[in-house]
């Protein structure tokens, strides 16, 4: 098995949810959800043959968005909407 | 492959949550879910190929209202809801 | 292709989250809900076939209803919750 | 078809969120989600269908009692948790 | 039919979501969700089919730990997260 | 049939939602999911099975990924998002 490199394995990348621009939360949060699936299947080969799989798959890709969309709001609640 | 345009992939288009009315607010959370789609899988033939499937799938497109309906939470509470 | 008349391709008809009723509040969240579809799959035909479909489908249902809830929980926030 | 009764498709029975406890409120998280199922499937005949099958079905039983969750978060939320 | 007892039919045991700890909150948002799904469904053997269907089937549990973790989002908010 | 063990039906270790840390707080997040799910299923066997099978499947490591959001959104917000 070829396991997740330790850095996929930080759940927080950089340790805080507070970022300088809407962009950057943007992005914290896709790595966000993307490292909880690090966590729960470090298994690099696996992970591989599933993002090919729910990557072609319009249900998948929703699925997928709809975390990014959950994580999105509580990284920009922590930033106050970089209003 | 052909690319998702740049355009296309910036997460978060404009670089702020704040929109003048409800309506730009709204078309703001569809095109954030669709952003992340685009980041998700850029190949451009395989997003067609998909929006065709999940757009003659009713659970496609509940689903997909499902994730605009959680953008629009966060982009509406950034803008006070535009009280 | 019959394409979904004009009004029904506002994404928040009124421009305004604020209504005089729970109610009224509710009505809003089941078009919002509505009109994200029609801007997702503006063709009027499939729309009315895939409506066939979920309303007889009790998952499709509950998943339409899933919507709304949500829907609803950021325009009752608009609203003050009426009180 | 045998429509749905007009009391099943008031949106918010009552015109309130607001109610005395939180078995009041909890209740009316139910009756929200039901009536919203009400107003997107009118038939009395299809929803009888449908409750048998999701009712007899646990995925069918989870996706409800999530929509009951989402409700009662807005309607506790509209009553302070009643603290 | 073997109906669910009255106990199990209460939509809020105890008449409150303030609970001393954490601990209790969490306890509550399971029964919280249970109370639902009895109230959805009080035939006590669909029920114990239903649950020994779903408790083997992971997709079962993660949808029914969703519930739970939506239920106890407003049972934390209404404790002020035991601060 | 093996037991979860003891530690593993605690539904929230430590008894508080507050930690020194966003990774920290990701960290009980993830551990709140999967206490609940062994109250739902205490059986150890059952449980080693689903996880083979859903840490395979992109669709079942999208739903939990998506628990693990829902949880982390409360976990943020009792700790003020670490700010």
């Amino acid at each position: 098995m070829t396991h997740v490199p330790d850095e996929g394995m930080v759940l927080v990348p950089g340790g805080t949810l507070i970022t300088a621009t809407p962009e950057e939360g943007r992005a914290l949060a896709i790595t966000l959800a993307r490292h909880t699936v690090h966590n729960l299947q470090p298994d690099l080969e696996i992970l591989r043959a599933g993002r090919a799989r729910y990557g072609e798959d319009p249900m998948g890709l929703i699925a997928a968005a709809q975390v990014v969309a959950l994580e999105f709001a509580t990284v920009a609640a922590a930033n106050g909407y970089w209003r």
